[in-house]
């Protein structure tokens, strides 16, 4: 059968022959997770996504989620799906086995997420809601609140949100009015309206478990007194048993471009009775217990907006590879029979502009999962901060810039099809609608870029940054050493010192005060910087793909390695000139889009 | 109120200020068209566009088409207006009024256009297949043909279509295999299936007149044998009076990603019993016949897509001016108040993106329109011809660069929304939705970047390529006289002449024999040929509102005038280096695309 969701050779590539993960093995922690298992585990995840969630996907869409006076209908066929994600022990796939975690390295989590949500992201956002809100209280709960929740939520009996977002205070969360007020027995009432929230409401589990910032009586404006409460749908006594259902309502889903399957819920909070919850942290520490977690939830929006892109490029390639249409551009004789449209070379660089990016995301995307991984099995507090550090930079580029590329390559994945595309007999069309969320959700883009500007590129003095350039220079060293990959290691790197330079460039005009200048440049830097890095991974991958094709592989394989070079060639001949293009946009600093003035912008 | 679809200052600036659209009315044949009556046309256009067809855009959206038992119902809504369109006369504007039309310029037809595809393009789907079906029939009909069918088709009573494609036969026309076998009554009997027939069946219209592309018996193969016929939903009498129902019937529609308000049909001729019709034009000429309409179709199509980036950058402006969110980056004290989002930077970075190309898209198609137009009042056919020939060379820029671009305007003014831009209560994701297929139908965009490098480039030896590009001088050198625009003008003349070497790069592959490669870049060079005239279009804006500048122009006029220039600068600073980066791609003429084996696309 064709390769449909992820391409497997490229799944196990990435995680064996260029990441090398079986070297966690050797670790305790990881111990369990040789080969054989890792191969074992990628396999059910992706006989269960394809085989369970791939067919749900265009019935969720149609189906989609019903509202009605305060409950959430979700696609009925999801609720199988569960059940056997639940049976699976899928929820939890790389958290601790003391509450019912798998332990599963980080890197091995995202290969199964690859499939997961290549096949229905809509669907697996019920997953990763209830697992987020699960991950902040085993981080941030008290021994009672792990006690009362967390098994329940790791394995899937119980449903979790994030309630963050409010009609004012959306990108600019400080904002928010939600108000908590301390009740004698140490839960607050809480009372406010949230929206946009993914699985606020679902008739897919008989509890949620709804983390909810708000701000206590009398606490500071702004981010710094907000503070975090878990707010169960139904009350959970001390003893575990089931109390008063709690004055958490949804009262609406929004009507979307996309993910139909996954409900959009308004909240409203204390609205007609009490909405009791207990602090999750310390109080007006909530911004900071988010932030925590921000990294985990913008590099699975990163892999939402990728697996789109991925199986929008496997849908591609297995239609051009079938579809007859036009003659061969070389055929000499006007009469000559159709060909398949991949022989056209129009339709050849939109599949190889898939390809290289679609090579490229999995490659980054696992990569920082990796480092993830390396935190947790470094022994020495440094280790631990400079893969700390790595990740911090690594994740607006894996949500921000990864999500941006995805959707272009899904609107390519469309044109492919031609006008068959633009319809609903092929999944091209709805995964370019789902994917367009994964620019705006967990901040949007526009966030993203100023995260990497503002924050991460001076984060440790700088050091992360210049420590991720670091491990790009040990790729350019090695692909040196290969003759036919002199030259590209050459052009990377002139790129990379460039990009030091643009890096350089901005600094001084934050520092010297020139921030709307600076911001402007924000996601063109983000832009710059993620074009940098793919063509890191790319190169990467070149390097192992050379040495493999000196060991006698198999006709299959040595198509895939040859594949991996062209890749590499495509991009960093053709995608990297541009960007250097851009790069010398960033350095031109051109002032018009801080200059004009608003009524210039258009009559009123 | 705000501008919602297109702004009138910019479309007044276009038509009058910038070219000059009045001294058209020195000519006879649009001596009724001056200021004041063009004026006049604008805004009736306006009012009906706004007050009709806009109300009807998310009504048609939801309701939709519905196919029953070969009928087809489009929205309720749409009824009355198409009543309202007929009443005004706008189906046929610019044709020639001896069979009903207005006799309008096209350059004012466009403008007119401009606010009819921006507030409801999927119900102007309607009108605009008929026009261009009546159009085949005033080009190619005999006087029989038009007696018959003209003015009920331009007046709107009844409908026409246009039946192209096949499910084997997209891209690649000439591989269609409907037939057509002549009567004994110079009638032809057609038998075959076509589908993607926008308009094929509605209830708007009692009649339906179609155009069909078929194959007589014993023709050639290829497109050499193709006829066009016209083929009535109910046959029309010489008498003028209704005989029998043709077997042209419509078994299906398309569920699509957009366009709702547009039944795509699928559409079978002769399966049942008798589907009759009559030569249009002559034997296996059907192919030129359509290319002769083929320009007007693809203008309307980037019309269409330009109007919906057009009203998603209004819409997006109008937002961001009133959204409160965040404290502006240079605010010192960190409870600053709220900003509207406009005054932050990376919003005004998407915003004038989105203004500079919509300005500039709508100066290339009025501009387009114009050319038209000097076609027709040109008295020396040498005049004509190079009119002509600058539009064969615009169209594809003007279909393919300006959808391309429209839809990633669409898809900023999805994110200028946030959250919001992705739900159905704006018009944002219809906008980008709808938007999309304008990138594909009236031959995809790889299809216009073939026919700009193989057919438009080499078109008069050359002559009509190089003729465009003295305009672009004409504009630089006069740019060049005003101190504050001798740097654009420099910047662009820099850009133009990189392009004439890249054009001569791909010329001498294509003589050489590089098929491949050189077609490997068409799509590439689409691009940077439209960067090109852009940045022509904006320098040329420039040129205009500073000498405006000078004439001390009100308040709000120097607002615009300003706003243009800023555009220009951004433009010119921003988006060429890019494209020089993009051209130096073309140069270099990597082969990865034109290399790399089908089997290394991916695993099977």
């Amino acid at each position: 059968m064709a390769q449909v969701v992820a391409d497997r050779r490229d799944v196990d590539f990435v995680l064996h022959e260029q990441l090398k993960v079986e070297n966690l093995s050797h670790y305790e922690q990881f111990s369990d997770f040789n080969k054989k298992t890792v191969d074992m585990v990628v396999s059910e995840a992706r006989n269960l996504a394809i085989k369970e969630l791939l067919p749900l996907l265009k019935e969720g869409d149609e189906e989609g989620c019903t509202f009605n006076n305060g409950t959430v209908t979700v696609p009925k066929g999801f609720h199988k799906a569960y059940d056997l994600f639940r049976e699976g022990g899928w929820i939890a796939m790389s958290d601790d086995p003391e509450w019912g975690g798998q332990g599963m390295p980080s890197t091995v989590a995202l290969a199964a997420n690859n499939y997961f949500n290549g096949s229905n992201y809509p669907f697996m956002l019920h997953i990763i809601l209830a697992h987020g809100a699960g991950k902040l209280i085993e981080k941030f709960g008290t021994d009672k609140q792990k006690e009362l929740f967390l098994k329940k939520m790791y394995s899937g009996e119980w449903g979790g949100s994030m309630l963050l977002t409010e009609p004012e205070a959306g990108s600019d969360v400080g904002a928010l009015t939600t108000k908590a007020v301390k009740n004698s027995d140490g839960t607050y009432s809480i009372t406010g309206n949230k929206i946009f929230i993914s699985s606020g409401e679902t008739d897919l589990v008989p509890n949620i478990i709804h983390p909810v910032l708000a701000r206590i009586e009398g606490a500071p404006a702004g981010t710094a007194g907000i503070s975090l409460f878990l707010v169960p749908k139904i009350w959970v006594n001390d003893d575990g048993t089931f109390g008063d259902v709690n004055d958490i309502v949804c009262t609406g889903i929004e009507e979307k471009m996309g993910i139909h399957g996954s409900p959009t819920c308004s909240m409203a909070l204390g609205s007609k009775s009490i909405c009791r919850g207990t602090l999750l942290g310390q109080e007006n520490k909530g911004m900071s217990a988010m932030f925590v977690m921000m990294n985990e939830a913008r590099l699975h929006v990163g892999m939402q907006g990728f697996s789109c892109a991925s199986a929008s490029y496997l849908n591609a390639l297995n239609y051009a590879r079938e579809r007859i249409q036009g003659k061969s551009i070389n055929a000499k004789d006007k009469n000559a029979p159709g060909v398949p449209i991949i022989q056209h070379p129009e339709v050849r660089r939109m599949l190889l502009t898939m390809k290289s990016y679609s090579e490229a995301m999995r490659s980054l995307l696992f990569y920082t999962g990796l480092m993830e991984d390396m935190v947790n099995i470094s022994a020495k507090s440094e280790d631990k901060a400079r893969y700390k550090g790595l990740i911090d930079v690594l994740i607006p580029v894996a949500k921000g810039y990864v999500t941006d590329r995805a959707f272009e390559m899904c609107s390519l994945g469309v044109e492919v099809f031609g006008g068959y595309g633009f319809t609903t007999e092929y999944p091209q069309e709805q995964l370019l609608r789902d994917c367009k969320i994964t620019q705006i959700f967990e901040g949007t883009n526009g966030i993203q870029a100023m995260d990497l500007l503002g924050r991460k590129l001076g984060l440790n003095n700088g050091q992360s940054f210049m420590d991720l350039l670091d491990e790009v220079q040990k790729i350019i060293d090695s692909a040196r050493e290969i003759s036919s990959l002199k030259d590209f290691a050459d052009r990377l790197e002139f790129n990379v010192e460039r990009l030091k330079e643009v890096a350089q460039n901005l600094i001084e005009k934050i520092k010297s005060g020139d921030l709307s200048n600076a911001f402007s440049n924000a996601h063109p830097f983000l832009d710059v910087t993620g074009d940098t890095l793919m063509a890191w991974m790319l190169l990467w991958r070149a390097v192992v793909a050379t040495e493999k094709l000196q060991n006698r592989p198999n006709n299959k394989d040595i198509s895939f390695y040859e594949g991996q070079i062209k890749s590499t060639q495509f991009f960093i001949n053709t995608v990297l000139p541009v960007s250097l293009g851009k790069m010398s946009v960033i350095m031109s600093g051109d002032t018009a889009v801080v200059d004009i003035l608003e009524d210039s912008f258009g009559s009123r």
